[in-house]
């Protein structure tokens, strides 16, 4: 390798470019890579018939069994009037109705951001990535672990906006424990709107909070560009098994109603919310979603919705639900596959892990995750950085060492290329046997793009890291966190825009009791 | 969460089988799993005209380039005689000339163990996993890093022999640098021949030491036994560009005329000893793998032998060698897809990575080789466990890391049962909307078989694992691997061999003069 190092090191001084590229690497950039299109097949671990079993299973199941959709009278005349045979609460379908009326949501569709730079396509080959979202805590190396407030809050979202790989700015990247339960929404899609310029999720515990996310869009993107465009992208889980309760389906009719996506996602801990077997639960995950949806379209015929599946794995031993286990990947895989044969954009989880501490087994479950994601077609995917301890708490470490990550998933994505260039047979040529390849036309033309490189990840001689305090990753991950954040400038906004969403807020808040349940 | 912890945690008790359980778990297992049979499909990266192209190519440069056989008269005769054009050490050869003596390779083979209940399958739909090899230090928590010694690989051997998901005992697992450069691969066959019951992997650093391997596999197995069967699998690596050496050739002289299996396999820093592109290195790989497979077959038609591909990615900045990026894993897909079309068992790494220390570096990037080794068809995997600091370091900690993870390929690789059981019906019917599966009677057949568990994370509640110390991952690791230290007792042995096998190495090395270079 010193041979290597010093070709490297000798070529950077020779063109006089070394103290430059030094430079150029240790500032901090602000650029936003494109979301990703995939140009690699997706992997397809379920054969035709496993999938079809699934899909004759889920039609049982939502003919013989049902689901249920809990005191929500008009949810109920909707699927009376829609032919399904309704008793009590409980829905029953009749076998091909779920999937005929799935058939209006659009297999792809836009998220404009505030930036049209930033705009996410959702669907077909495109991956999506977005932050971790709900953590009620939040961890960093300095301060431990404590409840979240509002100005982590904040933190996130800056940091968020600073993630080059990070195409979306998420929606409860932690959930603020000093502002009233009742208003936080308000306070979090301020900061979403003013601290990024990245598209961001509107909120679903409330049908009122998923109108003021509405009507904070309209003062952002104008009431015409609202109507006629999808701005949010929100998260409505379903209580599995088999029920839709009040509140997210509330939510959901707001949102359908105004064309805005939603992400119709079953919640669940296998062998407590799923039977404890990858069929079975992928036959419940399917007649959950394929309900969800197709009530999404009996609100509006069109309005934009994602396949989504949120599954974990659970400890037997312990009860403690488990991330990045070869069942979650399993189920990844296969409801990747249901969801393109039902032609809906799809999302899974992205970064996840159960450890306490952003270390080893965090990286081990969450580099899991993230590669059964990209491989199995996740075209949305939630909680790509800074999701730790199952999802109670939101890691600064974390966020930043999985972000930078995410540029892998790229390259990776990006796929091989064939052209001429790419074959190299000149190099091949030029160098033969025993020769080598550093100083060679090729790789002087290449060498810049060929190879990804962690912008956070120790790549130093031994002695220069061991001198330098023999950092871990996670120490690595503090310093740049606390780089970028200092190096911080909120986008550029209309200050008329951020007075009227300002003073949005404040009305809202003042006709509000607090509530802090 | 709460609910569902605590039904398991009551059902445990009320069973009575608690205290029971919890003893089974604390006890250390020395059970061996099977090698895994993949009843997954690969992962094809590369398209038919992308795999036709690197074929075509990779057969120019057999014809017009050629590859060098270094000081090696007796491979230049055997090559002129099997229709090649040599000039000097130059050895080009004719298209279709390899591929056609590759022909004569087994597409599977078995290496069998002393154990015959640890012999593994070699090919086809098989996943053999093998520990690290080569690093001269060594690293643990309590003495941090330093050059191994004889000891510290003794307490390689006897982690892996103790390691359930681990098959095979390895070669090199650490360089011991206090014994004698030319006397040390005596000790370390000792030491996996009687400290392990594990297949195990032959020297490759001379043809002498290459024979005294064989001369002590004759003693272990029976002269008779290995005029048969195959009993060593070992490391020919080639000196890429295009450069097969007199050392390491003639070591795979005097393994495939033994009939003991070879992994022929290309080591390449991309940028430095391949071309800076994807398709560019997998032509130069397969080139040098038709190479050295055909050569191998010149010396013994079917001899066994894997196609072997070691490729890392560099850092142009620093030059460094970086492990678990997008390139190297299109590489060895590409590499996997190359070696299936060639009918031949596929090797590639496992466990790499670039970092100091078994941090979060350590675990993204070791997961990423280990995700894409399963799906890309590996079926040999060495350095799947042990390996640290772009593999000069075999670590402890990391060792029983990885170790412990790789259980979770096992489980995926098991594949989806797809069975009346597994489909779930009757569970799904009993509980219903609303309900939840931890009592059904589905879930109490399936729940202990139903998810893979770690034993080493820590799946404890937060307070739990607080109280107890806060444990890294790296922490419990290296408490396990204390523990199976404490615990490990040698597999018995006929003392007769244990005495004739030390008998030799005594003889042997008293036959030499100390070299330590």
């Amino acid at each position: 390798m010193a041979e290597s190092q010093d070709g490297v090191a000798r070529r950077g001084r020779r063109g006089g470019g070394g103290a430059a590229m030094r430079a150029a690497r240790s500032a901090v950039s602000i650029e936003t890579a494109r979301f990703i299109e995939r140009r690699i097949p997706d992997f397809e671990l379920l054969t035709e018939e496993a999938l079809e079993i699934i899909e004759a299973n889920a039609e049982i199941l939502l003919e013989e069994i049902g689901v249920n959709f809990v005191e929500n009278p008009a949810a109920l005349d909707r699927w009376r009037d829609a032919g399904a045979d309704v008793q009590g609460e409980r829905v029953r379908l009749p076998r091909g109705l779920a999937r005929q009326l799935c058939a209006t949501a659009p297999a792809r569709f836009t998220q404009h951001a505030r930036n049209p730079a930033r705009n996410v396509e959702i669907g077909g080959r495109s991956l999506v990535l977005a932050p971790v979202y709900g953590p009620p805590f939040v961890r960093d190396l300095a301060g431990g672990r404590r409840y979240a407030t509002m100005e982590d809050f904040r933190k996130f979202v800056r940091l968020g906006y600073m993630s080059k790989w990070l195409h979306h700015s998420g929606g409860t990247v932690c959930e603020p424990t000093d502002v009233p339960v009742n208003k936080r929404h308000l306070d979090m899609l301020l900061a979403h709107m003013t601290l990024s310029d990245k598209p961001f999720m509107g909120s679903v515990t409330e049908p009122s909070r998923a109108r003021d996310s509405v009507e904070m869009c309209e003062i952002l993107f104008g009431r015409d560009f609202m109507a006629e465009n999808t701005v949010l992208t929100s998260l409505i889980n379903i209580n599995s098994p088999l029920t839709f309760d009040a509140t997210m389906m509330g939510a959901l009719e707001v949102y359908a109603a105004a064309n805005q996506a939603c992400i119709v996602s079953p919640f669940i801990v296998g062998g407590a919310m799923a039977p404890v077997s990858v069929v079975g639960t992928l036959t419940q995950v399917l007649a959950e979603v394929m309900a969800g949806v197709a009530y999404s379209q009996l609100v509006r015929p069109g309005a934009p919705v994602i396949f989504g599946a949120f599954v974990m794995s659970i400890d037997m031993n312990s009860g403690a639900p488990t991330f990045g286990t070869p069942e979650a990947s399993q189920i990844l895989y296969g409801a990747g596959q249901l969801a393109r044969r039902l032609n809906l954009p799809f999302r899974s989880g992205g970064g996840l892990c159960g450890s306490k501490l952003p270390d080893a087994q965090a990286a081990y479950e969450t580099a899991n995750t993230l590669n059964a994601a990209l491989l199995g077609g996740v075209n949305f995917m939630l909680h790509a950085c800074g999701w730790l301890e199952g999802g109670l708490v939101a890691s600064i470490e974390k966020f930043v060492m999985d972000a930078d990550h995410l540029g892998a998933l790229h390259k990776m994505a990006a796929g091989v290329a064939l052209d001429t260039e790419a074959q190299a047979m000149d190099a091949l040529r030029e160098v033969g046997p025993g020769g080598h390849f550093l100083g060679c036309a090729h790789t002087q033309a290449h060498f810049k793009e060929a190879f990804w490189r962690s912008d956070l990840f120790d790549y130093k001689p031994f002695e220069t890291w061991d001198e330098e305090g023999a950092r871990s990753t996670a120490m690595l991950a503090s310093e740049r966190a606390a780089k970028l954040l200092a190096q911080y400038q909120p986008p550029p906004l209309d200050p008329a825009l951020t007075e009227a969403l300002t003073a949005f807020v404040a009305e809202r808040k003042a006709s509000l009791p607090d509530a802090f349940v």
